[in-house]
């Protein structure tokens, strides 16, 4: 089958075996992927992962034991766990030490004509949401994963720093609690939109002019060390910094500071699908303007050369 | 009078001008000092810090406008705010940029015959309180900031990395909510009280042997970077790092890894006052075990040298 695989070097290949179906799991044929920076980072080395790409997907599932799900259209939590350890046992299963992880860690993902996911992993998608909607639900549930984390205030101010794909979902569900949402970017064309939903926007280069008041909560998602300072220069003693993005290696934070503002920071990563669905489907985040390109399946290695440094490029299998 | 001061070098001066009595504040005249490490800290430079040295105090008031206060037996927050900015306003007085710090921050400290605090900042000692208990009011204090801070559960496993001062008083308001803790040091000289109050320890060199499973929170008070190596390594997917040393300069943590992880990292400093006096005064916290060596102030120079790597000094004025 057709596939798009990182094995030390990108490569479209035509010949990749079919996964096989395996107990508890599903084969499911993906309708529409995105590519997410994380991808990027894979072809960079990221997690050392070798195999098929991709994680955000919509699809139908075309093969499963249990025959309710044969035909459904599903979306799918990344995180393969064992089900069976203490960590799982306690609910933190993405956390699970058993676990594969798809299109990142030891488990082919969803840039191919066929991949496999279990069960618990999936999630059906309501008939009348489009799949370029169902194709953003795994980055919104990333974003949801902070109201998972956080109380976030009705009277909070909230920065975001990036106006990347993570970042523009980020402040559209950050907002949702009701509080102020400023995101500070250096790309303005992303940012109409952002205006019509009441959610501010400072240019990176103006921030020194810009005087900001401190920030309640600050969410990282630029995915450069540079955008970790920032963030950190913008939370108020005792508020709270959000890390979102991974970025290479090691970054240095004065840790002495950190205690004399007595700031928190907080790892955030994969988050709740049934709210990120119940969101979509309700009209609370807006992913028409994110999409800036449509490839095939068939042109991926151009879709991936496309995907840098823009906002979300999808593909049609 | 006499004053143990820090201007570029460690000093005894006999002749130290008396505080005059200014609006708002009390004379007050310390019967027991402790030594901190952060004392320790600034005759190394830390907070660039001139003047008298020293904040943990327990003595009388002998001069203030609100004759209440006067021959009362006080403990003292460090922090003096203006009490009139957007920060105090929310409450976050140990917070507030105008602020100074008591021997610490641009404020002389108690390591004289005589200083100066805030009315606002003082706390009357219940009578039947000695001395030698009362002075450690502000470290225990500063450990019940972690449970002002972070939700500890009964169920929770806790660890407290470093077996100083800090270390030991964090531990003993850490069982408070009923949590299993265990004490990574490097003295087992110190540890015997720790068994009888069911605070488990395991030495530092045997950490690997242990097989320790991870911590739900760890509470860094080493004051070393390998100890938030340590912590960092100790904690759970998920699980809490607790920050309450502060250290020369930059730490690197892996920071994609704190994402991966989703740990939250909490920067720990002063806490509340009247929770540390109820538990001293209830007989919830040991402070005996911790005395490691008496001085006058008079030698109080002879009383620093002593105190870098023991337990607490504490200095009779």
């Amino acid at each position: 089958m057709l596939a798009i695989v990182y094995d030390g070097q990108l490569r479209q290949v035509d010949d990749y075996p079919r996964p096989a179906l395996r107990a508890g799991e599903a084969l499911i044929r993906p309708s529409l992927v995105g590519i997410c920076n994380t991808d990027i980072e894979i072809t960079r080395g990221y997690m050392g992962h070798h195999g098929v790409l991709g994680h955000e997907f919509v699809g139908t599932v075309v093969a499963c034991e249990d025959a309710w799900w044969v035909g459904q259209r599903v979306v799918g939590e990344i995180n393969a766990a064992c089900r069976s350890c203490a960590v799982c046992a306690r609910g933190d299963e993405s956390h699970c030490p058993n676990r594969t992880t798809l299109g990142i860690d030891r488990r082919d993902g969803v840039m191919a004509e066929l991949f496999s996911l279990p069960v618990a992993c999936l999630h059906a998608v309501p008939d009348r949401m489009p799949d370029a909607v169902a194709v953003f639900t795994e980055p919104v549930a990333a974003a949801f994963e902070i109201l998972q984390q956080l109380h976030i205030y009705p009277t909070d101010r909230v920065a975001v720093v990036g106006d990347g794909k993570l970042g523009l979902l980020c402040a559209q569900v950050l907002r949702l609690p009701g509080c102020d949402v400023t995101v500070i970017g250096r790309h303005p064309e992303r940012w109409e939109f952002l205006g019509d939903l009441a959610i501010a926007t400072v240019h990176g280069h103006d921030l020194d002019e810009a005087h900001l008041a401190p920030f309640d909560v600050v969410v990282e998602c630029s995915g450069h060390p540079s955008g970790l300072a920032t963030a950190r220069r913008l939370v108020r003693p005792r508020g709270c910094l959000v890390m979102k993005s991974t970025f290479a290696a090691e970054s240095a934070l004065d840790m002495t500071m950190l205690v004399v503002d007595e700031i928190r920071l907080i790892g955030s990563r994969c988050g709740p699908f049934a709210a990120a669905l119940r969101a979509l489907d309700g009209g609370l985040v807006a992913t028409a303007p994110l999409i800036a390109a449509r490839f095939s399946l068939r042109d991926g290695l151009r879709a991936f050369a496309a995907a840098t440094g823009r906002l979300k490029v999808v593909l049609e299998v």
